[in-house]
């Protein structure tokens, strides 16, 4: 059994430290993967504190990490798509059951049989699946990517989770070229869904509790900014927007930005808040108005989204942290003092 | 001025009574209508009591009432579309803009300025628009609707409001054969609901908190009736559900709803409870459903409603009322003591 150099949480309230774990010997239709980089979760950082322990508990050790690029190393003999040396991606996915409707539409994140990159059981070594705070990583082909050559691996690696959650609300929803396009909240999801929503072409207007964000808001793509406490500024938006991602997961009023919808308009939510939000029933009724959520994407569609950040030159803008600074960079997360999202280069691991 | 019998509320607090209204000459595209029934709708006593202040301040005396059915008694030199004697309707609509994005789409009931049936600004005579607890009433004839001749006049007078408010979500969001419609709540909306869903060909799931419901449900067009008390009831319809339609206006917890939609499934409010509703995130992000409102039709969608009515001998199931009860009735629609709308007979007003 290949050993593999890991970061592993030993228990809900220990900080992540180096370990060695199992990855399984490559099979027939297996891709075997040098980690090179892989980006911080904020689910991650949940996974690995056991705060998600309602809808899926902890086995510790654990090893965090589902936005992972790296080269193959090897494939089994039934491999077709990779070869040695090209530049991949795994996200939060390494495995459904394939048959179910949802991955017939080539939508596993809704296969009640999917397996998560890390947490999920791993009916190869038993125990977990482990994640990608690791050196390696061993994949069945049809859940790995191609990751266009001319992404800079390190920025690349948000797209696997970050990227392509914001990516897939905004094709389901059709946005495009005269869609005017709103994007609450300006942190690792947010900042790409503003870039990802400007090169589609639509008016992209940011919302934000921090006029100091305003700046690096028009950088990224945006065309306005709206200090989202400013009633006055918010009521000029009032019933002219076809649609708003909506990617805080803290606590907040969702209803004034239902009322800036037009008629038939949907505001997607894509962080999760722990607490149910109150929803008024009259912004909703008069507009026909919608509220969905979203999550992740599907392996189809994440291959699409990267194909479509190598034509328009996207990645995440990211902090690049060697492995043994992930504790500090958890707690500045829980700060958002990151612009926008940390991403771990594993040539740190060398060393541990 | 002709002069018209009908029935006001002269302040918030006193119960409704007798009295003569002015209605205006029927102008050139105008149609003279006398009132054969009207049917009595939970807004009816909203409005009668001023309990929607926060949005639209009630100016007494006020005569509500836009669920009407009536005969054509005169027509303004303008009229191509009506003559004496045809069976025509009134619904929630009297007149809009006509020249707004919504009202060039025949969505008249989300025109920025859209005359209610009742309640207001009335252009031609000053003061608010009175509605149909009266013996007659003159309307623009874009606002008049055909009522095939099959139909009961007396049970088709709800089709107006409770009949176009549930018909137009289930269209919207494509009922029809193979679909698996749930309907929360039997009362005036519901009930209405469970039939266009039948006819529609759907397979239709009655919610209930009331097991005595269940005989009616069936009779009515359910397929099933799940009491929504029962934990393993529901549990057994989890991820089913094409479409929602949730019909209930006091204060319930709609998660467990929307825990029966199917990946992109949809849950479509049209009761309105008073207080924000409480959405947990985590049902909508796995299975990207949807939560959403609708409020009544358009006049295009609205006649096509009445059509089908006419081709599926759709009306719906009424206690007919003289206009000297209405106190009662609204006394009874608040314990929902009534099978399933109530409905003015409009005769009665002669002898006041």
């Amino acid at each position: 059994m290949p050993a593999a150099k890991a970061y592993s949480a030993p228990s809900q309230t220990s900080p992540l430290q180096p370990t060695t774990i199992d990855r399984r010997e490559p099979k027939e239709n297996d891709v075997a993967i040098e980690i090179l980089f892989c980006g911080v979760c904020h689910s991650d950082l949940h996974y690995a504190r056991n705060e998600w322990s309602d809808v899926m508990e902890t086995v510790y050790p654990c090893v965090p990490g589902h936005e992972i690029i790296g080269r193959v190393t090897g494939v089994g003999s039934n491999v077709s798509k990779f070869s040695e040396g090209d530049l991949v991606g795994v996200g939060c996915l390494v495995n459904s059951d394939g048959d179910c409707p949802n991955c017939s539409e080539g939508l596993q994140q809704f296969c009640p049989n999917m397996v998560l990159t890390y947490g999920s059981p791993d009916e190869h070594l038993g125990g977990v699946t482990y994640g990608g705070y690791s050196d390696s990583i061993v994949v069945d082909q049809e859940f790995v990517l191609r990751v266009p050559d001319n992404l800079d691996p390190a920025a690349a690696a948000p797209l696997l989770c970050a990227g392509i959650t914001t990516y897939s609300p905004l094709r389901h929803w059709g946005v495009g070229p005269g869609k005017k396009v709103g994007v609450v909240g300006l942190g690792g999801l947010g900042h790409m869904a503003v870039k990802f929503a400007h090169a589609m072409g639509a008016d992209v207007v940011v919302f934000t509790t921090s006029p100091g964000k305003t700046e690096d808001a028009l950088r990224l793509g945006a065309g306005e900014v709206v200090v989202s406490r400013n009633a006055d500024e918010m009521a000029k938006h009032f019933g002219t927007f076809d649609f708003i991602l909506d990617a805080v997961s803290a606590e907040h009023d969702i209803n004034p930005y239902v009322m800036l919808l037009k008629r038939d308009g949907n505001l997607t939510l894509v962080g999760a808040p722990e607490k149910p939000l109150p929803v008024a029933a009259f912004p909703l009724l008069f507009g026909r108005r919608s509220l969905s959520g979203s999550l992740i994407g599907g392996i189809p569609e994440t291959q699409e989204m990267l194909d479509f950040c190598g034509e328009h030159g996207i990645t995440a803008d990211v902090e690049v942290i060697p492995i043994d600074k992930i504790n500090d960079a958890y707690e500045r997360m829980l700060k958002s003092d990151v612009k926008y999202r940390f991403s771990i280069d594993m040539s740190s691991l060398k060393s541990e």
